[in-house]
C-alpha cells in the first residue's frame, strides 16, 4: 500500500490541491466577513457549496453571531512617514477582528497593541480578538526591537458592524440516509496549513464523492472555527441523530506524520477505520486520546451534542514552530503530501463503505472451497495464499457479530484483501448480510 | 515442576511412543485406504480403539467422502531401464492420491508431473490431490536437476474406488457425561512429527487416562484431516452440546517450544489451564490467537459447531524446514521430547479433572487456622510457608466467583498447591463446593 | 506538589510525630494487657480515643478473646550467675506471651527455646507465641553462638490470665453518615516502623481531620493486629454497611518509597485516590494488588465481610532487614518521612473529601467562558493555559458518568486544579451536583 500511497503525490491532484491553496492564500479570512464569502465562490468552482448567512445577534446556544467584521487596510508609520508595517504585505499585520483605529501614538502606548513572537523573531505571529474589542498589529519581533521613540500614525481600516457570518455546506447525497460529516475551517487568514490544507482537502474529497455513487450520505462543513460550529449545531440539532459519525480535517499538508485524535467514544467504527487506514499505510503515525481541546471536535463532541468524531491531521496543532505564524505559508505545505493525505482520507471512506456484516450460510466446519474455483489445487505446499487467509478468515468470522472491518483488523490483513474475499463469497451465496 | 518435566523423558514411556512411531512410520497412509486401517489396528494394540467405516459418497455437511485410495507401489525408470524414484524407497515418492498411471512420457511432459523443493534439494516433499484427478511424483530436487532428455516410464500402482473412510475412535468414560475432546490426525504417510507424534502421544494419554477415573468423559478421535473431522461432526452432532471443550494434538516430537493455539474465543478454562501448566514448567513456550487455519480447529471452532478447541505443539507447521519432507523422518523427533509433552498434557488434564469453584463456609474474617493444625507454630519470621499463603488465596477467594484454576492465576501460586491447600481446607470442613 | 511534600518534612508536625514515638517505645504491647492499655493512654493525651475492653473467652467469629498477658520481667542467667539477655535492656528478648517460667535447665534444653536470626547475627529477632502455649526468650545470634554448656537460670515473670483485651477507637463525625475507616495495629513491642509509625500518624490524622468539618465520618481503630480487627468486626457487623472504605496505616517512618496495597477489587474510588495522590506526589512509588496476606486488611477483605480496604505503606512488611528485629528502632523512622506520609495520606483524603459527580448545565458545546471571565482575552497562542484546559475537561466530563477525580485521572491533571475549575463553574451556575 506504502507504494501507491507516493505514487499518489506524484498524481495531478496534488497540484491542483495546491493551486487551490495559492488562489486562497492572499484572502483575508476571519469568523466574519467578505475574505469568508470570497474562500467559498472559489471553493464552489469545484463543489457545489451552499452558503448559508446567519445574521448577527442569532442567539446559538450559549453564544451569540458577532458583528461582521471587514478589513481594507492597516498600518503603521513612524513621524517621518516611513512604513513600519502594512496589511498590503500580510494580512497577519492586522490583529484579527480589531477595531478601526486612526491616530497618533506615542510609542509606549503603541507597544501595548503590538504582539510579536520572540521565539522566531522574524515571523508575524497570528492573532485575534473576537470577543474583547481591542487594536493592534502584529510584526516580526526583530523589527519590534528597531523601533525608536516618537509619535507613530496607526490607522486600522477595519469595520465592525451588524452584517452576518457565512457557513459553507454540500451534502453528497449516498443511498442511505446516515450522515457522516467532514467539517474544516474557513476563518484563518494568510495561513497555509492551519486553514487551506483542510480546505483543499475537503474540496476534493467532496468532488470524488460526488463522483462515486457512495452508500452513506456525506455533509461537507466549511465554516469558521467554535462559532462557526457552534452555529450550525444549534441550527441544525434535527439533523444530529442522523449523524453517525464525524471527521474535522486540517494540518493535512506539512510533512509530518499523521496524527488521529480519537473520538470521545474512543472506540467507534471511525476509529477502527481510521487505525486500520494508517496502520496499513505504510508510514508511521501518531494516536491520541480525545481531549476536549482542539479544533471543532470540541463543538461536536459536547456532552449535549455527544457526536462521535475524530480529527486526522498530520503534526497536530502547536506542535509545529510555524504554527499561527507567518512562516505557516506556501513554502510549508507541499502537493505531494496533501494528495497522500487525501488517498489516506479516501482510504478510510473506501472502509467505512465496503464495511458491513455478514453471515456464513454454510456454517458448519468449513465449505469445499475446491469445488467453488477458491482454492489452490495442490494442497502441502509451505507458503500461505493471502487470499485463502482471507476467506477462511471471512468464513469463520461471519457469525454476525463481526464486521469485515473487525475480521480485517483481527486477522491483520489488509480491509481490502477481507472486502474482496468477501465478495468471491457472496458471489458463491456463501454469506447474507446481516442488516 | 522442571525438574520432573526432564526426569519423565528418561523414563520409559517416551522409549514406548517412539517405538510406536517406528512402527507406524513406513504404512502409507491418505485420507482414505488401507493405510489408516492398519495404523489403527496397531493403535488398538494399546487402547481399546473403536473404528468407523463410512461409505465412500456419504454427504457429510457441504462434503462427500471421496473414493478410497489404495496403493501398492510406484516408480519412474529412464528409457535405459534405470529408476529414477521408488515407492519401495520412500512412500512419499507418489503424490498422495494419485490416480493410476501406467505410461511412457516424454521428459517435457513428465516434468508437468513432478514435484520438488529448490530450498532443500535433497529432501522429498510431500504433496496431496485429494479432489483434483492427477498423477504425479515427488523427489529431490537435485536428482530432478539431473534428469536428461527422453523418454520416461511411469507407473502408478494404485486404485481410487468406491469404499469407505476409516475413523477410529475411543471413549473413556468418566464420572461426568461431559466430554473433553482430544484430537489427531492420521493421514499423512511417512512424516514422523506431522502425524506420528499425534497419534502416539494420544495413545499413551487415553491409557493413562483409562487407568485413572477421571471426572470428564474423554473422547479421542484419530482421523484423517479436515475430511475426518468434517466427517465425524456431521455423523455425531447429537453429541456436540456434551463437548466442554477439545484440543488437537500434533507435533509434538521435535526439539521446539512448546507452541499453543488458543480457542476461538481465547479465554475459556482450557486456554487457563494450558497457560498455567505452561507457565509453570520451567521451559519457554509460546501463545498465539486462534486464526481460522491449521488443523482440525478449524473445523470444531467454525461458527456453526463453535467448540472450543485449542491446539498445542512444540514448534507450529510450517515454521520448521522439515515440514512436509523426507526430512521428518524417525531423527527428527525424540524419545524424550515425546515423554515431556506427554507430562504437559497430562498435567493439563490434571488441571481440568482438580478444577472446582468452592464455597468459603467460614467467610467472616480467617477461620482460626491454628486449633486445625493449618498454621506453622510460631508467628513473626521473614518467610511466607507457601502452603500457608495457598491456603489463605484459597479461603478469601472462595467466594464462588472463582475456580481453583482462576485462584491459582491470580495468586502465582502451582494449581497443584492451591488444590492441595483446598482438600486439607475440604477436610476441615471450611469449604463446600458450589455446583 | 514534591515541593510542598518536601516542606512538609521541615514543619513541626514530623517532630511531633517522631516525639510520641519515642514515648511509645519502651511499653511492651501485645495483643493484650497493659501495655496496649498505657499506649492508648498516651495516644489519648492528643485525641479523645475511646475504649473498650473486651472480656477472655468472648466468641468472636471463629476466634475466641484470650487470656490477658502481661509481664514484668525476664532474664537469662548462667551457672556463674552472669546475666545473659534481660527483658530489661529490651522487651523483645521475652517470646511475646510467653508462658511464666522459672527454671534451671541444661543449654541442650534451653536452646529449644531460644530464637535468634542468623543473617543478622547482632540483632534480637521479634517472635510471638499467642495460640500455643510456650516459654522463650530472644537474642542476637552471635551471643548465641558464645553460650557455654551448664545450667542456665531462666525466669519469665508473665502472667497470662483472665482479663480483657482492649481496642481503642474514636469517630471523627462528618456531615455525612458514611464512614471510611482508618485502621492500624496497637500490639508490638519495641518496634518503631512496624507500629508506633502507623500509631503516630492516626493520631496526628485523626487531629487534623477533627479540626476540619469532614463531609465524610471517619472511623479510626487503634487495635491489635488479627484478633483485633477480627474482635471489632464481630461486635460491630451492624456498622459495616455504612462503611464505604478503609484504609490501613503501618510502616510509613522509614525512607523508602510508598508502597500501595490495592483493594481486593483493585478498582474503588479509595484505589483511584491514593493512585492519584502518587502519580502527583513527585517521588517514585509501588503499587501492588491485593493479596490475602499481610495487616489486617485480610479480615477486612475476607470473603464474608468484604469491606473495600487498601493499604498504604512505605517500604512493605517483610521487605526491609529491620523487619521484626531490634534494628527496627527509634534511628531507624525519621521525622521528616513521617510528615511526609502524613501529607500523603491527607491529600488521599482530601481527594475524598472533595471528589463528586457534576452535571454540566450548558451541555450543548462550550458555554461563552470569555464573557463569565474564564477565558484569557487574547486568541491564537502556542500555550494552553493550566486553568482553562482543567475548565474544558470538567465541562465537557461532567456528563453525569464522570467523577472529578475520574477527570483528574483521564486529564492527567492535578485533582486540585480539576477541583479548582469546578468551584469556579459552580460559581458561574455552569454545573449541579448529581446526588
Amino acid at each position: 500500500m506504502s507504494g501507491s500511497l507516493q505514487a499518489a503525490g506524484n498524481g495531478g491532484v496534488g497540484q491542483e490541491m495546491y493551486r487551490l491553496i495559492v488562489e486562497l492564500y492572499p484572502i483575508c479570512r476571519s469568523i466574519t466577513g467578505d475574505g469568508v464569502r470570497q474562500t467559498l465562490d472559489i471553493v464552489r468552482q469545484h463543489i457545489p457549496l451552499t452558503t448559508h448567512e446567519v445574521p448577527t445577534g442569532t442567539r446559538v446556544f450559549d453564544w451569540v453571531v458577532p458583528r461582521e467584521w471587514n478589513i481594507r487596510g492597516a498600518y503603521i508609520k513612524d513621524s517621518k512617514g516611513r512604513t513600519i508595517v502594512d496589511f498590503d504585505d500580510s494580512n497577519l499585520h492586522a490583529l484579527n477582528y480589531s477595531i478601526p483605529v486612526r491616530e497618533t501614538v506615542s510609542l509606549e502606548e503603541l507597544k501595548q497593541h503590538l504582539f510579536t513572537s520572540e521565539r522566531h523573531p522574524e515571523w508575524v505571529p497570528y492573532r485575534t480578538s473576537y470577543y474583547r474589542e481591542d487594536w493592534g498589529f502584529c510584526m516580526a519581533h526583530s523589527r519590534y526591537l528597531e523601533l525608536e521613540d516618537g509619535d507613530y500614525e496607526v490607522t486600522i481600516d477595519s469595520t465592525l458592524e451588524n452584517g452576518s457570518m457565512t457557513l459553507g455546506e454540500l451534502v453528497v447525497k449516498g443511498q442511505r440516509s446516515e450522515e457522516i460529516l467532514v467539517s474544516t475551517h474557513t476563518c484563518h487568514p494568510s495561513l497555509c496549513n492551519d486553514n487551506l490544507s483542510g480546505i483543499a482537502l475537503c474540496t476534493f474529497l467532496a468532488k470524488q464523492l460526488a463522483e462515486s455513487r457512495p452508500r452513506y450520505t456525506y455533509r461537507f462543513l466549511f465554516i469558521p472555527g467554535t462559532i462557526g460550529s457552534i452555529t450550525w449545531l444549534a441550527l441544525n440539532e434535527d439533523k444530529l441523530a442522523n449523524i453517525r459519525m464525524g471527521i474535522v480535517v486540517t494540518l493535512v499538508g506539512d510533512d509530518g506524520p499523521f496524527t488521529y485524535k480519537k473520538t470521545r467514544n474512543g472506540d467507534t467504527e471511525l476509529d477502527s477505520a481510521v487505525l486500520h487506514a494508517l496502520e496499513h499505510s505504510g508510514s508511521g503515525y501518531d494516536v491520541r486520546q480525545f481531549i476536549p481541546y482542539g479544533y471543532d471536535e470540541r463543538q461536536y463532541s459536547s456532552p449535549g451534542i455527544n457526536l462521535q468524531v475524530g480529527c486526522l491531521t498530520r503534526t497536530p496543532f502547536g506542535e509545529f514552530p510555524q504554527y499561527h505564524t507567518s512562516a505557516d505559508n506556501l513554502d510549508f505545505v507541499k502537493a505531494d503530501k496533501l494528495a497522500e493525505a487525501l488517498v489516506v482520507y479516501q482510504r478510510i471512506f473506501a472502509i467505512l463503505e465496503g464495511n458491513r456484516t455478514y453471515r456464513n450460510r454454510n456454517p458448519k466446519c468449513e465449505p469445499q472451497l475446491g469445488r467453488r474455483g477458491l482454492y489452490d489445487k495442490i494442497g502441502g505446499e509451505n507458503e500461505r495464499q493471502l487470499n485463502q487467509m482471507a476467506i477462511l478468515w471471512v468464513l469463520n468470522y461471519s457469525d454476525e457479530k463481526h464486521s469485515l472491518l473487525q475480521i480485517a483488523q483481527q486477522s491483520g490483513l489488509p480491509f481490502a484483501d477481507i472486502r474482496f474475499a468477501a465478495d468471491m463469497l457472496l458471489r458463491c451465496d456463501l454469506l447474507e448480510e446481516v442488516v
